[in-house]
């Protein structure tokens, strides 16, 4: 349990619906903060597609040095159609991740009974991805060459490292470590990409060594899709590279109530800076304005926020507040603004 | 239509369930060839595992040139637990598919309502993902430096040219050109992979300029898996590069009967070689030699083989046969062979 009271938190709400989930996330770490006696003296920073356009501006390192000097961070959403695809995403929502070194990208599933599922039988689902986050083909390394002729060449980089394998892989059998299934599977495709592959697959054999009662496994990426649908309990953490992470996780979301529910945490486990949570879910700029996006997301980001703060009891609060709520959904249309309310109001309850 | 009569054939059973599922297909040729009054005149090439370990050979050069003489391969599964993972799959399969120009990896979905799938309103579901072959992180650049050390690096290079991209778009237009519902869905994550996945995206824009009928949309490939469990039925054509292509068709085979049903072409639409017929699924080392792998993918495969050489009819008569056999599918457990036998002795009849 941590001592200190008072947190800074950076906030950025960013593009499409991710204001309107960040301010009832809000909400309810207000709501949770107040009983449990904690305070949270809040930046919000106007970063995104607005801020794009008028300034040209994506995240000046002045503003992302001031960003640092947090406890935590919370962002909602990144990314406008008006913006030439790549820009926001590549020079702010990585910007954050990369140079904060939030190497672990923490992603849960569970699969609420009463929220259904779009599996017929999906069985108890409760695992979670523990998705690299600053190697793999996200670097940014490659380029391209003579664009816009029938000569372009245009090459994506995955690069990876001891360094940085090493050090999520141990993060995530200590997480396996900490769960009564005590089952680590990696997913990669080292079958193909065998330079990288084969990276992987020693360094979870080697660390596997230090924790021998883990059960280790590994499915090619393409097989785990399948698992995913035909028998997504047989999961429990899940060790994989960034891209790979990216696409299983959406599934993941897919397949235990939907990316509405999905939630996660950029850490940086050596606490060097500041963590980011977000939800799972982009931008829906579709949506966006019309207080039709799902906040529970947000507001469960806001919990993983709490916990890595060591505000269990405090986080705990809103996973209950929000749990009680999903059972009692009934399918009526409630309002972004309602569904915070509602779990504000159980959270401070 | 075909003027050809006697065809020439080049067999890789393989390895695992591959020789059991490839003698379902060939009996199923047999039966229709006979019927059709053609003839296709076989050479077994026994490569994969037991080769390799016999003689540290996975494809030699002159081998894979005898290969090329045929009109068509047809390709059980490659891969073995015994031999280091990537081994037979770059060595054997990926050296077919990039010597032998096969940049259209055709992969049909649909849903058999009798067969059923593990999503509980999965819709009507029938796609086919037109997955590129030749290029992409399939390539095999890329490398290791101090592997073994702390400071080991591993890196894969995914190669995009303009080249190989149009080619392979321009003929997934052409195929959603020749269906009803005329509809193109590109994924990619050009919101990452920028230079890769922005050589795509202005790819297709360009040509679909010339294709004024058809319906185009672009999805993010986490947003593809999201829509593959929760709407399968908006696809119809998808186009998307090797990796992307890989995974997105196994989960397609998933949410659709299952990948024993699953069938695949890798297609050298220009025929400066010959094509390569095989079964989405693996080699299955774990239920090999037992009669208990379904042949109904292998078997799927011939008929896409009699197809793209103009047996139109006799591609029919198998699809068809798997058709009326998997709709009287009762849950009974069959051999391999049975399953084999029962199909050949409708697409004969
Ligand atoms: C918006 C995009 C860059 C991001 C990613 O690919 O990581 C998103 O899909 C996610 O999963 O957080
Ligand atoms: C065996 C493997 C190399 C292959 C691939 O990745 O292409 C397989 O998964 C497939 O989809 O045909």
């Amino acid at each position: 349990m941590t001592e200190q009271k008072n947190f800074t938190l950076a906030v950025v709400p960013g593009d499409g619906i991710g204001p309107e989930v960040i301010a009832e996330a809000l909400k309810v770490l207000d709501a949770v903060s107040a009983v449990h006696g904690v305070t949270f003296d809040r930046t919000e920073y106007d970063l995104g597609a607005k801020r794009w356009h008028a300034t040209g501006e994506t995240l000046p390192d002045a503003e992302l040095e001031e960003i640092r000097k947090h406890d935590a961070i919370l962002l909602g959403a990144v990314g406008d159609p008006t913006v030439p695809s790549g820009v926001l995403e590549r020079g702010l929502l990585l910007k954050l991740r990369f140079t904060l070194d939030h190497y672990v990208n923490l992603r849960p599933s569970k699969i609420y009974p009463s929220v259904g599922s779009p599996l017929a039988n999906p069985g108890e689902v409760d695992f979670v991805v523990v998705r690299e986050g600053t190697e793999g083909p996200y670097t940014g390394n490659g380029g391209a060459l003579r664009v816009g002729t029938p000569a372009e060449i245009a090459t994506e980089v995955s690069v990876n490292t001891a360094y940085g394998v090493e050090r999520v892989v141990r993060d995530a059998f200590a997480r396996a470590q900490a769960r009564p299934r005590k089952k680590l599977t990696l997913v990669h495709k080292n079958n193909v990409l065998v330079h990288a592959g084969h990276l992987w697959k020693r360094t979870v054999d080697a660390v596997a060594a230090e924790f021998p009662d883990i059960t280790v496994d590994y499915l090619h990426v393409d097989a785990a899709t399948i698992f995913l649908v035909t028998d997504p309990a047989r999961f429990d953490v899940i060790v994989t590279d960034n891209l790979f992470g990216d696409i299983i996780t959406d599934l993941a979301a897919a397949i235990s109530g939907g990316i509405g529910l999905a939630a996660s945490a950029n850490i940086n486990p050596d606490r060097t800076a500041p963590s980011m949570f977000e939800p799972v879910h982009g931008s829906a700029p579709d949506i966006a304005g019309q207080q039709k996006a799902d906040p529970t997301a947000a507001i469960l980001s806001a919990a993983l926020l709490l916990d890595h703060l060591g505000l269990t009891e405090a986080a705990a609060a809103i996973e209950a507040a929000v749990t009680a709520d999903i059972e009692e959904r009934t399918g009526a249309v409630r309002t972004t603004a309602e569904i915070g309310d509602a779990i504000a109001k159980r959270a401070a309850g």
